[in-house]
């Protein structure tokens, strides 16, 4: 089952995928392209790994951590499937980064690995967009990076986890004006969905519609203004975002 | 005028203080240790300071930063006047944190900081509380460190703007068990409310009910299960906050 969230008809709508279009909670159906798509969770906490595939790690010089890198974004930073986001002027570099998102479906403390998955809802795809210019410390990177308004594009859907039976064995895509630049799977994560929730509710607690963003692959290369940018997982999603200058923030 | 968000009566209400008391919004007035305080906002992101008072800094080792140091931090750690904290069991370093919050009143995008107060609605005390035991840098800490849940009490009051001429000019306070540990004076910030407001909103948009911990003066000192922590900032208010054994989480 893959539920969106959409905007049509004048209000907002939870939104199933039927044969290629969307069909609202009251039965109607309405066509993909005649939506403006929202982040299909109202997201709680957002948690984002920093490093977690080996492969990426070394890409930018740095080792794999011996623990997970965790941090929080904001949910300004959240913007949905066919979205704009507004690349700084006068940055060097700005990177894609195709990552598996994993919803979380309700209250986990002190969970085991081999519980996790029954506090898991479903998953969806992110790209955890990263200007580079402002990056002093790849661990935690500073808000400027990572925070900024739409700089987390996050959908299409939301796949319900009965769906994905192995979410630790799925190839991550990414596409930029069409042409393949980033390849990965998950099972190259260094701590997988499991280790992620067992180590986070050990010592907080998880809630329904927090979101972990679960890191990139190697691959990431610089984005333009301009760019149309798709991050697919298999069997998740393609998620389409376009870049535009940012005439709105001055830094 | 101070405004606070309390549970009682069965339901949860905001509150106004009154010679002493609380008022509710239709005109009961209940005794305030009758009440289960409430963190007075509900928060949107809550931005976090590290390193903001230079004395602190020192104290710690390090050199005040060159640009603010902001994290972003859950709302699970939040937690109202006179509320229990948790201290993880087997560690050995807790530091409470005595924290002048903003709470933003309005949108904020582009703002200088001649303009940056007319997007503040008011302040309240936090104890943005530390186990120094997870601590691997300074800069950005793990969530294990500042993220657990109870880790931010955060109240009594929101005290409007208007009450408060010049924040930059506060004494903060810390009692430990009575006796005080901690003394300081908004003045010394090393980025000021103007300050934080403008870098912030220069890349990402501030919205109401945010809410900036703005750093801590030197003075923290390990506290322990049983203790009473009250931080106190002139003419803001006095937060009660009391640590218990954590018998929640495993880490």
């Amino acid at each position: 089952m893959k539920q969106a969230r959409v905007a049509c008809f004048g209000g907002i709508h939870d939104a199933w995928e039927v044969e290629g279009k969307l069909q609202l909670r009251d039965g109607r159906i309405v066509d993909s392209d005649a939506v403006i798509w929202l982040p299909p969770v109202e997201a709680g906490t957002i948690f984002a790994l920093g490093l977690n595939y080996a492969d990426h790690a070394s890409e930018i010089s740095f080792k794999a951590p011996d623990e997970p890198l965790v941090f929080i974004k904001g949910p300004n930073s959240l913007l949905g499937h066919n979205g704009q986001t507004r690349r700084p002027s006068g940055v060097e570099t700005m990177h894609y980064e195709c990552e598996l998102a994993v919803i979380i479906g309700k209250e986990a403390r002190n969970i085991k690995q081999a519980e996790a998955y029954e506090y898991v809802a479903g998953y969806t795809v992110a790209n955890d967009y990263a200007i580079r210019d402002y990056l002093e410390n790849y661990y935690r990177p500073n808000l400027a990076v990572k925070n900024r308004d739409t700089l987390t594009p996050i959908g299409p859907y939301v796949v319900d986890k009965e769906s994905i039976p192995n979410p630790m064995n799925l190839f991550l895509r990414t596409y930029v004006n069409g042409e393949l630049k980033q390849e990965g799977s998950t099972k190259d994560m260094v701590f997988d969905i499991p280790y992620l929730i067992e180590y986070l509710s050990s010592f907080m607690t998880l809630h329904e519609n927090d979101v972990i963003l679960t890191g990139t692959p190697k691959g990431t290369v610089n984005v333009r203004e301009g760019d149309e940018v798709v991050t697919e997982i298999e069997g998740i999603g393609a998620l389409r975002n376009t870049i535009v200058g940012d005439h709105v923030f001055n830094r």
